[in-house]
């Protein structure tokens, strides 16, 4: 018989993907790579604050991926994703996948204090709440946020983008010996590590002690002497944590300073922070957009993975291959 | 023995009130009526968009009652709101009360065409999600969204305050027979009869046919021709339909047109369009908060209200009372 | 390749409808329709009060259907209703989609006094419980209703079938202007405009104020002189309603008098309240079987209704068809 | 300090009875031994077969004891109890506990053929979504339905009041060897066995092989000649058993025979059976009530023993107590 | 068209068959019967006491069937389980079907005192919230633990094979008089009954009275004398049943005794107490695997059996035809 | 009037306190200084693998504190505590606190490979369902593990006990400055910072490349030469990444070496690695208990720490109030 399981799963329940409107940018570069429509779905927000939507052709029966950065602002992109998935819940959809490239709020992780929320896990709870089927994101930022949720998660990871920005443009090579990976502060000492590999190169950390650390130069843990560093995080957010770092290593004798980050949130005046800041190179992807950017800042885009990783789901591909090849580079 | 029940229970489960930041002026006026002080919680909106929540002292073991009015910005207000919620519940209070002055979103209480989410109902599993113990609303779109909750729902009338202003000012009067109350249309007939007991006062209704109303003038169904006119909503919003109804019932002969509402949205140009209607008062409550309001615009406070609410609720006495003496009114 | 989506979808999943026993004429005429038959189920009510199910034929892996009206004895078929599901559950059906042409005790929706029940609501929770993947229901009391439910509801109309009656039968016209439309109360003017659209016709509202309206003859709001009235309601339970109604605009100068409803309860002594009023015709729905009817009341079938329904959810195609061709009408 | 336990727990949370429409007598007597007034509870069965409930006085903050038999007709009672619940969980009581002297479809709690549900359990689950924080329960056909819950289930043992009858009466006694307690069937040998340890008697089987027990003579697996039998069974249905395993203890050499069950459900022409057996006496208790009953049917009241129940449940003493006393006859 | 619904469902969704340690020779013969091999799935139990797992090919949309038996060590077996299944659930496999040929903790299936848990429905609520969509069982304790799952279970008989290795052996036949089959205690006498059926054979009980029944010679209810008795119990735990057992019948005039049962756990030093015992045979399945067995033991192989049940749910075929053949044995 | 709230409450709501097998060595010390008797609980490891649990006295309306160590045997110590849970459910105790010293599968927190499971969420998710109410630990692997569960966690640190000990004990001291707080791994770097602010010492990382990190000596991220080294773990399983870190650190120049963790697992041959490697001090707690245990290592008891933490979680007072005074340490 000439037909195959991909050619009747198509016939069963055809893909629809809905781009909503956080970064609507990223939503078409997916969708040009799926090489399928967005389907329209009329997002309103009135004048009296209040979101109404409406899916705009029949999702019954369909595989539905819904693509949302929780960009800033973040409680209303949050809502519109979720009436977005109430809606489809009522619509019949036969699965509702939530892709996710930027998930706001996964900081709050964990109690730091008595009486605070665990914004991340409640988070968790009002999505699956709405009968989502499967969160496809983005580096985490810590990967325990997976156990917050009962339905699957695939996880998938752009630092190896990031890692073969710097090999592609001779930044960085296995084979040299003039580059340290440099944590901006303790917790991120694996990720660090993790990152290095791609280079052989060592790791350094910024030794930040007290609460305040944008204005101060503080001590390194590790040699950071006559080296290129590559400062990187998960994400950049005012900017004063890059720009502590920076002026860290450069104190302690750093040559070079490139930066090396997932998300870039850029709140507040990170704009100008980074544009003052002695960096050669800041590299991003574009899991957030803005209107405008700092100088310097190179956009890697997450949109092959996105689309391999939603193709994988839809087809019931193990997404392991993406690790896989992702892990070859190291 | 010299001690009473709502002795005993003040020790067992001290009551908290949590004022957040929807209508803070009505939140400090109920909190005096109980005489009460608002409990210090640290909500910051940070410039990533995200919001972090800091309960100020230990709510263990107390029964707490969280106020928000979640007017606009709705999403932020109703994000606020939920986080407390999961810091409250984390924080170990007794019982969490939520008390919602204005609820957004209560006007998607049904699906009117196809691929359209239930918003009332996603917000109200969301919000039990969190761990509500109980919901004070006040004046609902549609009373059925007391179903959409499990847990119990406390819904309180501020009709009778506002026809008790009508009264009390002279403006209708049960001995005379020179007041018609008026529905701006089809769905609010009921309402506008009952506001009507108060006065004896017959009804009718503006016949809106069309989706635009806002510019037209419509057939009126029942006489007000030499009638002062009391047009009565849940809710202004932009205004545009209060416009068309007082436009109306002035073309079908009436001498005066006063106007009722619960609550004051006032959404887009609504203050403008208000301002220039020929209206003698508009009388609504203080639900929600605006920087200014309207000319002629008459606030009366839901404060007494809410605050015989919260005690009733915390000395397990029946909220019957409350809906008994608003009765006798009529 | 020659094989298309709804032959796949019915060799991996076939349809099976199951009828129960609270209207076994209408169930017929749906399989009828749908070329499908009734699956045998056996269903004892036994001399101590039980109810034993035993479901025909295997089920497993099938989209299954299952009509029953909840319709007087309510508890029981209600009972009969969950119990069948609960042994469809058991017995491994893929889906399981519920038709309900009468859904007792939808008037129940809200909680008018202190320490009343939601049964609407109550039943809800009940039928989900149990593993219903959706629900078919026909002119709900109040379309809120579809928000208590979780699972996806298609609400159809049986309106638009009364007014084709009314129109293919000459009674009403859209050319002519000698029809009004009445609502025998302030809750129905909406579904008096909606059905007046029909028709262009204008609506007139009758004006119960006390609780007891069957004896008396009530004010009218809009004017009935010399027209034909047809009182539209959802449901005819004692006639009561009706009987005063159809005094009402006979004493405000009505000429001749039709009553459209879709659920015909006919308790009590409805048959012969209804058999003395003057009134020409009572146009009704077969969702309630009883074994005898009022003279002069017209039933007109929602089997193709119903039936086009079934096919719709278990092709995926979208219930909107429905209702645009509905709309048409207008 | 001179206050004690339960005086505290009484000022906090009031015990209120509610007597529900089952078997009101037993009710009656419950509430006077308890020394409570049973709390007026308006509920009506409509003319259009829908139950409506109204509590009639507040019971927020109280902890509620419903008293429902769920006797036939059995599903008319088992919603009535549904409904009442429904309002109780609205109406803010602190414990809804549950006292089902009589709980129907415990016969159907296990799978006996393909495509059957599992009534018991089905239930079980009905009772616990509308938030029963306990049940109390008297002879369960099978202990195991305690499983199917997932509160805290308080199963009372009425046997031993029927033994106490034997007893008291000189019927059987320890120190005699006159007596056989018979088991109408296999399954209820261990039930047998337990009754029979209160006379430290023997017991017989009634060898039911076929399906169809109610004309024929069995065979008797143990000695019954010479003997005085009582039949035990948890429950007198139609009567058909009861029928066919005196003839067969008579057949084989019985000289008298007695019947002791708990729960006399007495359906179709079940007293008429029952009066045209040879039978001394038929021992039960009144779980459920009758308009009339068999000649020589004694009925043993249960009021003391879920009066105990209750007031131990209100009280936090454990049920245990009740146990040991029983215990102590055997 | 020349597909059928099988071949689509195998595209669509491939069988995988996972076995866990419990009792892996029995794995390896149901996945040879299935023609299916066993997914290598790494479990380690590692020196900490923790178990971990990996599931060794991928599971995305595929039908995957479980087997473990939990037997001893129990709490390890259903751990495994339990962790197995979380990563099944996280690895987005379609449905999970958990296949338990022994399922310890089924004896906890009742409250017998106070304060006591009812262990087999915590298993059961454990297994169902880690995803399961069905179990298949074998000769379950109760059969009323069907009940204690919301999900559908299909409960395999294994005793119509242990019948037919009596038949097929000439041990037993329908047309002798000198069988009778016996029950160790009260509550088994239905399952001896029901396993009397296949040779038409007469049942006698042991009649233990005491709670010590492992030393005593019983009392008998019914005749054995001259007679080959078969003992049939659901499990031979430490053995000391039994051996009362065929004490009392032997000591009551039998004159060969054999024993069957399904579940052989032999815990303690039940080898040793079977090999003393003057039995032909006890003739077992091989639900529970050891290192060594008693003397005269036979075990039939449960294999067949287990890959129709899997074979019949993967396929959507009845489970009612094993059944079926099976009482033809009768 | 002379009563307060503790006295209500705990007349109202007995403190029980349950201790399981896990570490009943701590158990009793925690019950000694609560000043409360462990209440008995009959907890049988059957020969068949099974555990049967009895609790010994009525918890009716207590706030029950159960103490279990989730340590090896690690799945029988947590079956245990699911079993005594549902009892203590089933015997309607008020409120179940779980205090877990050490909980096992925390390292589980996250997915590292496809098709893994996330042990420490299914472990919350079970310990959820069995209805506890709070649980109460001590150092889990990872706080996010916190916002695992849905109910409140208070979350107790034994680091500064430990810290304590350095200090009272003369090895570090915040002036001088011979100290190096060592983490060995990148993970660790924030325990090891935090660790380190007691003493104001710099901190080192172990930078572990590979997976097999214990043979080799690896390099060193930061600076021991000439110090004394604390290395700080939160648990020592087999003890080899202490013993590559020891040796690291020595091959680095350190001076002496220190070992600090709060769980002292020692599995596999742990105790013969550490007694052959060349430290002074192994600092650990006592959350888990061994027969015997390493040369040089010292134990702290938690036993203050958890007994505060249960009273003030039954008193309702702040934990808060615990960390602060351990904040004033450093």
């Amino acid at each position: 018989m000439d037909i195959n399981k991909e050619q009747l799963h198509e016939m069963l329940h055809p893909m629809k993907v809905i781009g909503l409107g956080g970064n609507p940018a990223l939503n078409e570069k997916i969708a040009a790579i799926l090489n399928q429509p967005l389907i329209e779905t009329a997002v309103h927000h009135f004048s009296d604050g209040e979101i109404q939507v409406n899916i705009g052709e029949t999702v019954r029966g369909c595989d539905v991926f819904v693509i949302q950065s929780i960009q800033d602002p973040v409680n209303e992109n949050f809502m519109e994703l979720e009436i977005v998935l109430d809606a489809l819940h009522r619509a019949s959809a036969n699965k509702v996948n939530v892709v996710i490239p930027y998930l706001a709020y996964s900081r709050s992780d964990t109690k730091t204090r008595s009486r605070e929320p665990i914004t991340a896990k409640l988070i968790a709870n009002l999505l699956q709440l709405t009968g989502m089927d499967r969160l496809i994101a983005v580096d985490l930022h810590a990967s325990q946020i997976q156990g917050f949720y009962n339905v699957p998660v695939d996880h998938l990871h752009a630092m190896p983008l990031l890692a073969q920005y710097f090999l592609d443009n001779g930044i960085a090579d296995k084979g040299e010996d003039d580059v340290v990976v440099v944590s901006p502060d303790h917790s991120g000492a694996k990720l660090a590590r993790n990152f290095g590999q791609y280079f052989d190169a060592p790791i350094a950390i910024v030794d930040q002690r007290g609460a305040r650390y944008d204005t101060e130069v503080h001590d390194m843990i590790g040699d950071v002497k006559g080296k290129k560093c590559i400062i990187v995080d998960d994400l950049i957010d005012t900017g004063s944590r890059i720009a502590a770092s920076t002026k860290s290593v450069l104190a302690a004798g750093a040559t070079k300073v490139y930066v090396a980050a997932t998300h870039a949130l850029l709140s507040k005046d990170a704009i100008e922070v980074l544009n003052q800041l002695p960096v050669e190179q800041i590299v991003v992807t574009d899991t957030i957009k803005h209107s405008h950017y700092p100088d310097r800042m190179v956009r890697i885009s997450v949109d092959q993975l996105l689309a391999r990783g939603i193709d994988y789901v839809y087809n019931d591909r193990s997404i392991h291959q993406i690790f896989d090849e992702q892990n070859r580079l190291k």
